[in-house]
């Protein structure tokens, strides 16, 4: 995605601090304390300009989700949506995906999403991508046991990888499909990104992996 | 593939008992022998008109591969190529592969190539598909530990549910492509329906799973 600097986004991510949870960390452990409630808590890794998880937070009034961005100029945009709809059950942290461990206790989230991530096609990038193992390792800290990744994206490099990376990880392929858009999957909701270039034809890559029970 | 009703294949099959092995039962545990060297055993479950398996024992002379064909109307190709070339590490077999634990004894095949098999779409005929798990049960019952499976289709479909299949079995996925023909895959042998089918353009899908160890 292009990053417009905006000088002002600091500013206004501050102002709102309902939404852009500051500090994160101390909730760690208690994010239902934050809802008021104990439904399953998803999240979104790299939201992005936020549609996905503003669409899905008002399909599904019984999920709490959390939405997170590194980017300043980019987290205003979700933020922007979810100031115009005001929904109690999605909430947004403008961190790394490196302090998801500092974040949330293991156990706290039931599913991860992973919406167009970054490919990082070099080789020598291989550890940036968010389907490496050391955040696939992440990931297993703070998801339930059976937790669940959902990951879509039209980089066919990065979904031959992660594909290749999960299974070695030892996560469970749910789901497969390598062209969504002509496949009978229902209830998709499209990025801003997939929208946009979808409508070139290409086909969108999206897997449901699912980690192992831990041996007792 | 179109079958042709051919009534002497039959007993041309009969013919040329050194290269289609008649009552390949008699040979399992000491497939060895027949081939008069300790070689790895590649073998292909469909072989077809034999292109591909041809092909691929010329260029490893030090491997020893068996083509497994159902239809009578369609192995006597392969051995026409077999004819041909006369090669001494191929040979053919003329059976199911229901038939594979008759034949083989557990640890004596080392690779299963499954290229462009019948891709069964009806649910209904889901146990049909040579990716079902009752055939993994049955290829890891002729596999040596941490065996191989190469498998290579144009059936989407297909190349979904066996991924999903692969991984719920439990095998480990070494190597994707969603592109072949557009990839950095090197020695990629074509067969008859791979060169045609790939003049229209449409992507070959191409995975290598393996067998886990057995727990101690």
């Amino acid at each position: 995605m292009r990053l417009r600097n905006k000088p002002w986004a600091k500013e206004k991510i501050a102002s709102y601090p309902q939404y852009i949870i500051p500090q994160p960390e101390q909730y760690k452990g208690r994010w239902h304390e934050l809802f008021a409630n104990d439904h399953p808590i998803h999240i979104e890794i790299g939201t992005g300009k936020g549609r996905f998880i503003t669409e899905m937070a008002k399909m599904h009034p019984h999920i709490n989700y959390i939405g997170i961005e590194l980017y300043e100029s980019v987290i205003v945009c979700a933020l922007d949506k979810l100031i115009e709809n005001d929904l109690p059950n999605l909430r947004l942290l403008n961190v790394n995906a490196k302090e998801l461990t500092n974040i949330f206790a293991k156990g706290e989230v039931e599913r991860i999403y992973l919406n167009f991530s970054d490919p990082w096609p070099k080789k020598r990038h291989e550890k940036r991508r968010l389907t490496y193992r050391s955040f696939l390792e992440l990931y297993e800290n703070i998801l339930v046991d059976e937790g669940e990744i959902h990951f879509k994206t039209d980089n066919r490099g990065l979904f031959e990888y992660s594909l290749v990376s999960f299974s070695q990880y030892g996560l469970v392929l749910q789901y497969v499909s390598l062209d969504l858009h002509r496949s009978d999957f229902e209830g998709n909701v499209m990025t801003e990104y997939e929208q946009k270039f979808s409508e070139k034809g290409n086909p969108i890559y999206r897997c449901e992996v699912k980690y192992r029970k831990p041996m007792s």
